[in-house]
């Protein structure tokens, strides 16, 4: 085999099949190296069959072995499966939602003056928040709604009487029905985190129905978290409206002091945007041509959807990044962050700087950034930057030239602004009569992940292709959206040939009536993971314009290279938002054939959503396409 | 090997043994059968060293196999198995927190009126914790004060700008510097453990020294959750104080209705309780001489320490109690509930019956109990008992003719109470006097579960023996006060033949100060395990009189035979207090050396506490009395 075969089995990306083959040459180890070590993966831990939940334990069901058909504790593979996945969705809903408590808290200091280093940038949102919530607007200081807006975000946290608000407050009308007839509605999120690990304690929910309905209620939980990140990040830094910018490796620049902000949360990267403006002259004087911030993962999506700043990589390719030798520092917040760049970066002469309390790495520089001292922190860690940078100016860098335009910044917002130019008085329309006329089949969300099992970025660009052919709608966030933004499928030049007649004809329209002078890109980039949020908002505002409920639209979902736990409990909340939810990597349920069908099919006849769970991603597009098919049919399409 | 040695093995309770010999004549399948059949354990999990985190997992580190040093994120093993433990622990508190706020939505039920089967029977408590809690009583009615209580402590879940009462507020002045100099006062109970499911994700905190520490924190929200407990269901149900009661499987009756109460949370089981009496005619009918209500773990615990009702059984040894074929309905409420009890009761022609939303079991009968329904609910589940009784009643019953005398109900209060009749003015002066003398060389508190490795009861009977003799006063929570009670440690009887000279004199003294025309028991039963708070009530106070910190003190805690997540959770609190505290089952840590140091070792710079984890008991007896000696010494005593 070819060392260049070798690498497309590991990647479809180019940019990354090149440092790969720097790499094996440097003998620098990468995730794709721990992955081969690490084969045979363990069985039990693959289907769900182990558990270490007490300390009688660690348990393994072995299914060809008689006398192990239960734990210790008599726990059968249904609950010891049911138990752990609990446990996966409870720690996604408890990282997005953590998300979000440190945004609620920016605003909240930014209301009470005490974090100076932060604006309303979009105070039209914050309107339309607070309206949601019921917060009074008119004649009142923004500030005085951003309080208030902060702290109903706090509470959302908290058990109350009252449901959650960005779970209940944000679906339709049916669904809050659906919800409640389940006892799905979150009474508090950390409330609901909580009670997952309560009940998947030894000794306690051994119902694996009960456990499952705990943990779709935990999932919807997510949803508020996703939701309110989206919420308060549109505030404080703006909705965002589409824009142009650029993907892949080749937007790391030799001769300029490289910055990629890696992570999650927009708290941090905002201000280090800002002031790396300020530090251009520091940059120069250490013999920069200037101060060139990239991101990755879904730090990237948000300075990308709301500047246009370039993304280097995504996910499972992130330590290809230090390997160019050309990323000064790696400054993250958290989530994702795979603990080897700490060596790499030594390796290659890079920093990583950390700099939140909850995630620090062995062997990276940290510096704790409070929100009262943003501008400071950012100031502290670009200077470090430009110290590493001086270090760094004379010796090699291998940056692949490859690089992918990209239109990104799809909010609702941005959307139905753009569909306003085809009906100022009824935007949605011309989508809805578009999608009853079938030249939009349906609509596709790609979220999720890279996963270092399948070859990356393989499952979104075959699924991607065939449903873009078949006319559906694909809307992408996260490492979904960069997957897909590293194969050119956000260039508006080649929406014709990536899409079926029909769907080229509604983007190519929407383009030319917002002056673009072509089409949309074919696929529209709706942001980092939490705002998965967009798409809800989106499949809400059809639902309730068509007056039907969201399990009826032929809407799908898919995280097809999913790895986070927070990818659980997305899929989570679209199943219990009532999509069809495909999955490309199998999630370790397998151990159960009940909670498989389960979560596959019975819960169908609940919410209306189930889980689809293929990785082959032809079968997978043929399965998503059956499910929109089939929907369309239900309404009379 | 005789059959007799057989069961030696397994259990040294002499009532368990001869019910192992009826199940192993009658095939039924126990936990000890599960656990040989599970044995060789897997060792990845028992060191700590597999993940699950995320799908790109499972990963196992194998120490001895190069290129398997990390996960394939990277993580070490290091990073590995303290992300493991911070899981464990923030599944332990939130059990434990769990069950405090359901006591606290009971107290707010019962002061609105909405819980009428529940008043207030502690006033006396009810005005200590509102003015430990800054809220006022005087002239005010007692509802209201509730009221106020059962808010200050829902509040205490969320996170706030303020520290959690029921952590910062319970322990010593010094202790409160110590925990914020560290950064370990917790903000909210659910946001503490909502934050280690956060900082535990894939890709988020990567420094095992932070992970450990994040831990503790959540540890200390764990003491929160304990103490809450307590004090909530000694306002509801009152404040224990001495009692004689029985234990073990001899206490069921072959011709009474016979129900037992297992779990941990006394909301549901004392309306049996009270319910029971009111339904002695309905027995009466069905032929019965009467309804004989016993106890199981901690539920047993409880309602043992404040009505003297018998404990059958405990924590491993729950199964036995259904294979006597005399007990009609286990009635559970939640925690250490071993999913097989469903089959064992079907095999009997028992019924058992679930009552709580987070807690069914497939194959049992489930009575969704509410507190404004609760005698309602409780006389239903009791009916269901009787009519089990009737298809019982003439069938043959093997219960084993043993039982164990037992004082019960030692509370803070009433072991104060105990001392004032010794001196009234300056009551904790003779117990402080008394560890100054040396004739009591130090506290210990037996605290935890049986675990299925260990002969049942093993570790409990030979270090407690051990430090009785070492005029050790023992305080013992939880299953250990079970163990405990079973081997006659709590019968007052023994104690001149158990105790040094020293100790039995102080318990000999108090008791007959107290008219008991003898001494105390050997050990003092302080309840269940939320219970463990009373200990720390204790020590706190003997601290504060001494005016030292916590640390200082020749006090230490074990969990011989520990086995749920809050186990550990409990001792990290201990630790955070500042006290060693054994744990004689390993813990899946052993992969990391640098973690198992700073548990052991690193972290008594810190706290002052530390873990010691020895399996053998004599050893770890000999350990905690060094550590009992080293603080002697400190003190110049």
């Amino acid at each position: 085999m070819s060392l260049r075969n070798q690498f497309e089995e590991k990647t479809k990306d180019p940019a990354v099949q090149k440092m790969l083959g720097i790499a094996s040459e440097q003998e620098i180890e990468t995730v794709w190296d721990r992955y081969e070590n690490m084969l045979p993966q363990c069985g039990f831990g693959e289907t769900g069959l182990c558990c270490r939940h007490c300390l009688q334990g660690p348990c393994r069901i072995n299914p060809f072995e008689e006398g192990q058909e239960t734990g210790i504790c008599g726990a059968t593979a249904d609950v010891m499966v049911a138990r752990g996945l609990d446990r996966a969705i409870a720690a996604g809903t408890a990282a997005h939602s953590g998300h979000a408590k440190h945004l609620a808290h920016t605003l909240l200091k930014m209301a009470t003056g005490e974090a100076k280093d932060y604006k309303i940038t979009d105070a039209v949102k914050l309107n339309k928040v607070a309206n949601r919530l019921g917060i009074a607007v008119d004649n009142r200081e923004e500030k005085e709604i951003a309080l208030d807006v902060a702290r109903a975000a706090l509470a959302d946290f908290n058990e109350k009487e009252t449901p959650v608000l960005w779970a209940a407050g944000v679906v339709t009308p049916g669904r809050v029905k659906v919800l409640s007839d389940l006892g799905l509605v979150p009474k508090g999120i950390d409330h609901e985190v909580s009670e997952i690990m309560h009940r998947t304690l030894y000794g306690v929910d051994a119902d694996p129905v009960n456990l499952l309905l705990g943990g779709l209620r935990c999932g919807v939980a997510d949803l508020a978290g996703c939701y309110m990140g989206t919420d308060l990040a549109d505030i404080l830094f703006g909705t965002p409206t589409p824009l142009a910018s650029e993907a892949n490796l080749g937007t790391l620049k030799p001769d300029h002091v490289n910055i990629a902000l890696h992570g999650h949360n927009p708290v941090l990267s905002e201000i280090i945007v800002k002031v790396a403006q300020d530090m251009k002259d520091e940059a120069a004087k250490a013999g920069a041509a200037g101060i060139n911030i990239v991101g990755i993962c879904c730090t990237g999506n948000e300075l990308m959807e709301r500047h246009g700043i370039p993304s280097c990589t995504h996910s499972v390719s992130q330590e290809m990044a230090l390997l160019t030798g050309a990323v000064d520092a790696m400054i993250v917040d958290y989530q994702c962050i795979m603990p080897s760049i700490a060596s790499v970066a030594e390796c290659m002469g890079s920093k990583i700087i950390t700099t939140m309390d909850i995630c620090k790495i062995s062997g990276a520089d940290h510096i704790a950034v409070k929100e009262e001292t943003a501008a400071e922190n950012a100031k502290q860690a670009i200077s470090s930057a430009i110290s590493i940078f001086q270090t760094r100016k004379n010796r090699n860098c291998r940056i692949p030239d490859i690089t992918n335009k990209v239109i990104a910044g799809f909010s609702t917002e941005s959307i139905i602004a753009a569909l306003s130019k085809l009906d100022a008085q009824d935007p949605l329309k011309p989508l809805v009569d578009n999608i009853k006329a079938g030249n939009i089949r349906g609509v596709c969300l790609f979220a999720g992940c890279n996963n270092v099992k399948i070859p990356q970025d393989t499952n979104y660009i075959q699924m991607a292709e065939r449903l873009l052919k078949e006319n559906v709608l694909v809307l992408a966030t996260g490492c979904g959206a960069g997957s897909l933004m590293r194969h050119d499928f956000l260039d508006p030049s080649k929406t014709k040939e990536r899409c079926g007649e029909g769907l080229f004809a509604v983007l190519n329209a929407i383009g030319e009536a917002n002056g673009l002078g072509g089409p949309l890109p074919p696929v529209l980039h709706l942001g980092s993971c939490v705002d998965n949020s967009r798409a809800v908002e989106i499949t809400v505002a059809l639902a309730n314009y068509l007056g039907v409920d969201i399990d009826q639209l032929p809407v799908v979902a898919s995280a097809p290279e999913a790895t986070s736990e927070k990818a659980i409990s997305i899929g989570c909340y679209a199943v219990a938002a009532g999509l069809p939810t495909h999955v490309g990597v199998m999630i370790p349920v397998t151990g159960s054939a009940l909670v498989t069908s389960v979560l596959t099919e019975k819960v169908k006849e609940l919410t209306g959503g189930y889980f689809i769970v293929d990785p082959d991603p032809q079968s997978a597009a043929d399965k998503l396409i059956s499910a929109i098919d089939e929907r369309r049919k239900g309404l009379g399409l």
